[in-house]
C-alpha cells in the first residue's frame, strides 16, 4: 500500500518564513516535516518536527539531510544542486526538480529558456565581465543583473552611463533592455506530478523602490480580463515547458503598450502569492504541498479583495524586534498579522506581513494604508 | 513599556486537538509556547516552542509549569485548580480564571449559577449517590449526569427505569429532566479584560448517538433570527456574569416549542467552533488568544457556510493511523482537512476534523454528507 501524505516525511531547504508558512499548512496534514537551515534561531525552528542548523550549499550537509526525507523540497532556490541531483539519483522525490532549480538559478539561462520557448520578455544579452559592458554596444539606461545569487532587489542595478559601469559587478551577468512599465503583476501556477495545472488569479504589486522589495500587493486585478488571461496562459506555458512539480511564481511586467513581459520565475511559495491564505480558497502553500505530493490541486479562487504589505524592519533600527502599533491595527476588521518569528529586526529586513480583506475593494486599500503607514517595525 | 505578545510566553495545560489548533494561529504573533500533558506523544509535541510531559492535575507540576509562563491558559477543563489560584495570588495571569474553571468543572455548580442567574436551563436536581435516585421522586426517563469529570459523552446516561438506576453512577450526579428538543446549538462569546465581548454565529449541531460525539456541525443556523438573537443574549449574559477572561462555548438545547436551554459550558475553544478556521473571519482559537491577552476582539462573522464533521476513528480499528479516501475528498472544491497529529487510532477517538465551505448552504451540506461517508479513520 502506498505510504500517503501523514506517514511521509518532507525535507525542506531552507527555514525562513517561506518554510514557516508552509508548515503550518503541513500541521493539518500530519506531514513530518525536517527543515536544513544555517541559521540557528531560523523562524521554522521551534515548529518543524526537527530542525537542522546546517550549510544548504554544502553538497555533504544537503546529501546527508535529504536522505532522511521522503520528498525534499526548497523553500529559496540557493541550494546544492548536485546534492539534489545525487539524491534523485538514488529515487527520492525532488520538488521542484534539481534541473528545474538550476535553470532558474541562473538568471541567464532563464531569460535563454524564455527564448527558447517563445515566453515574450525584454530583449537581454549576456556579458561575462564588467569588460564587455565599457566595449559593449549597449544604449544607457539599461538594467544590469547578476546571473546568480541575487534576491530581493540584491544584484539588479539601473545603468544609466559610464560612470555606473564603473561600479558595475564583475560577475557573470546580463543586461536588459529598461522597460517602461504600467505595473508589474505575477501569477502563481501549480503542477503536480499527473500534470494537472492551475493557476491563482493575477495580482498586481507595487514596489518600495529604497529597498526594492514586493510592499503592497492586492489582489485579484483590476486589469481587463484578455490581459488577465494572457498572463493566466504565459504561466501555463512556463509551467508546462518546465515540466515542474511543485509551484511557480511568475513575475512579470504589463507594458505601457498592454503588452506582458516575463520578468523572473521563483518555482517556490513566493512573497506574490501570500495574501492567498486569506484571500483564496486554497494558499499557495497548501497548493505546493498538493502539487509535491501528488494530491488534486485546490480552489485558487478569490474570496475577497485581499491587500498585502510587507512589514520591513525601521530604518535605522536595530536590534530586538518591537511591533508598534500592533494592537491599533488589529482593531481593524479583516486585518490578519503574520509575524515571522525573526528576533531581532534590522533596515528593510522581512520581519512579517500582513493581509488585508475587506469585500469593498476601495476600503482594503485604505485599510492596507492606515497599516502600513502604523505598523511599525522597531527595536 | 509594557511587554507585548511576540515577547510573552502563553502556558497552555493539555496538548491536545485544541492546544494545537491554538499554537497554529499563536506561531502568527510570536507567541512562545509552553504545553503540559501527559502524554508524551500529544497532538502540542512539536509544534509547541516547549513541551512538557507531565500531569495536569498534579499542584506541583503544574504550579512549577506555569512559574514558567507569563499567561497561562487551559485547553481542558480538568487541571489542578489550586496550583491555578496559587499562581493567581503570585501575579501570574490565569485565563479563564481559577475561579471560572472551578465553577464548571461542577455541573452541579454549573446548574446552580445559572439557577442563581436567571439562565434559562432545565430543571436539575443534584443527588450526592444512586442511592437518592431508588428513594428519589424522579419520574422517568431523566438523563443522569455526574457533576466532575464527564467529556465527550461520558458520564451521562438516560435513566429510563429502576433497572437503569442500578448501573447509575455512585459519584455525586445530577439528575435532570429529559428535554424534548429540535436541535442542539452553541454559541461562541468571548471577552477581553477590557470587558469587550463578541458572539460567533450561532451553529446548528448533529450528535453521534453511539459516540455522543459532535458529529455534523452547521455555520450559521437557518432558525428564524429573534431565536438567534435569544441565543446571543444568553452567551453574552452568561460571559458577562461569569466575568470571563477568554472565550466560552455556550452549549444550548432548542426545545419543540421554541424556548432556548443551556445545556452547559465550556470556557475554553470547543468542538462547536473548529468551522470558524475557515468560515468566519476571525477564529475561535485567535480570538481566544485576542481576549486572554487582552486585544481588540477579532470580527467573527461568516464567510460562508460551513459545515465540520469530526473523523473519529472507525469501530473495529485499533493501531497506527490511515486516513482512507483522502485523496478523493481533496479533489472536493472547499474541503478543508485538519488531522490531529495522533498516530494511533481507536474506535471514536477524535483524529481530525474537517470542514465544507461553499456558498450554496445545499451544495455544503451534500458534499458534507459525500465526506462523511467517504472518508474514513482506519489502521
Amino acid at each position: 500500500m502506498a505510504k500517503q501524505i501523514s506517514e511521509l516525511k518532507l525535507g525542506i531547504l531552507g527555514g525562513g518564513q517561506l518554510g514557516r508558512m508552509l508548515i503550518q499548512e503541513a500541521i493539518n496534514y500530519n506531514l513530518t516535516t525536517l527543515v536544513l537551515d544555517p541559521d540557528p534561531d531560523a523562524p521554522c525552528k521551534h515548529i518543524a518536527n526537527k530542525f537542522e542548523c546546517g550549510s544548504i550549499t554544502d553538497f555533504d550537509t544537503v546529501y546527508n539531510f535529504g536522505k532522511k526525507a521522503d520528498i525534499i523540497t526548497i523553500e529559496i532556490e540557493k541550494v546544492n544542486i548536485e546534492a539534489l541531483e545525487a539524491l534523485e539519483k538514488e529515487g527520492k522525490l525532488v520538488f521542484p526538480q534539481s534541473r528545474v532549480i538550476r535553470l532558474i538559478q541562473d538568471k541567464g539561462v532563464q531569460k535563454q529558456f524564455f527564448k527558447e520557448n517563445d515566453i515574450p520578455t525584454a530583449p537581454f544579452q549576456l556579458v561575462s565581465s564588467k569588460n564587455d559592458l565599457s566595449n559593449g554596444n549597449f544604449s544607457f539606461p539599461y538594467i544590469l543583473k547578476q546571473r546568480k545569487d541575487g534576491y530581493d532587489g540584491k544584484g539588479v542595478m539601473k545603468i544609466n552611463n559610464l560612470a555606473d559601469v564603473d561600479h558595475a559587478f564583475e560577475s557573470p551577468s546580463l543586461i536588459e533592455e529598461l522597460i517602461d512599465f504600467d505595473k508589474e503583476i505575477a501569477v502563481i501556477v501549480a503542477r503536480n506530478a499527473n500534470g494537472d495545472m492551475k493557476t491563482f488569479p493575477m495580482v498586481e504589486m507595487e514596489f518600495n523602490a529604497e529597498a526594492n522589495l514586493v510592499e503592497f500587493l492586492i489582489s485579484p486585478s483590476t486589469y481587463p480580463e484578455d490581459l488577465q488571461d494572457k498572463a493566466d496562459k504565459i504561466a501555463l506555458n512556463i509551467a508546462s515547458a518546465l515540466n515542474i512539480t511543485g509551484i511557480l511564481a511568475v513575475e512579470m511586467f504589463v507594458t505601457r503598450d498592454g503588452d506582458i513581459l516575463v520578468n523572473e520565475l521563483a518555482p517556490r511559495p513566493h512573497n506574490s502569492g501570500h495574501q492567498t491564505i486569506e484571500g483564496n480558497y486554497v494558499s499557495q502553500f497548501e497548493q505546493h504541498l498538493r502539487a509535491i505530493f501528488n494530491l488534486p490541486l485546490g480552489d485558487t479562487r478569490s474570496i475577497n479583495n485581499a491587500i498585502m504589505i510587507n512589514l520591513l524592519g525601521e530604518k535605522g533600527h536595530d536590534g530586538l524586534a518591537r511591533y508598534e502599533n500592533l494592537e491599533k491595527v488589529m482593531g481593524i476588521d479583516g486585518v490578519y498579522i503574520h509575524l515571522y518569528g525573526k528576533k531581532y529586526t534590522k533596515p528593510f529586513r522581512k520581519m512579517g506581513h500582513v493581509t488585508i480583506v475587506d469585500q469593498n475593494r476601495e476600503k482594503a486599500i485604505e485599510k492596507a494604508r492606515y497599516v502600513q503607514h502604523t505598523l511599525k517595525v522597531v527595536s
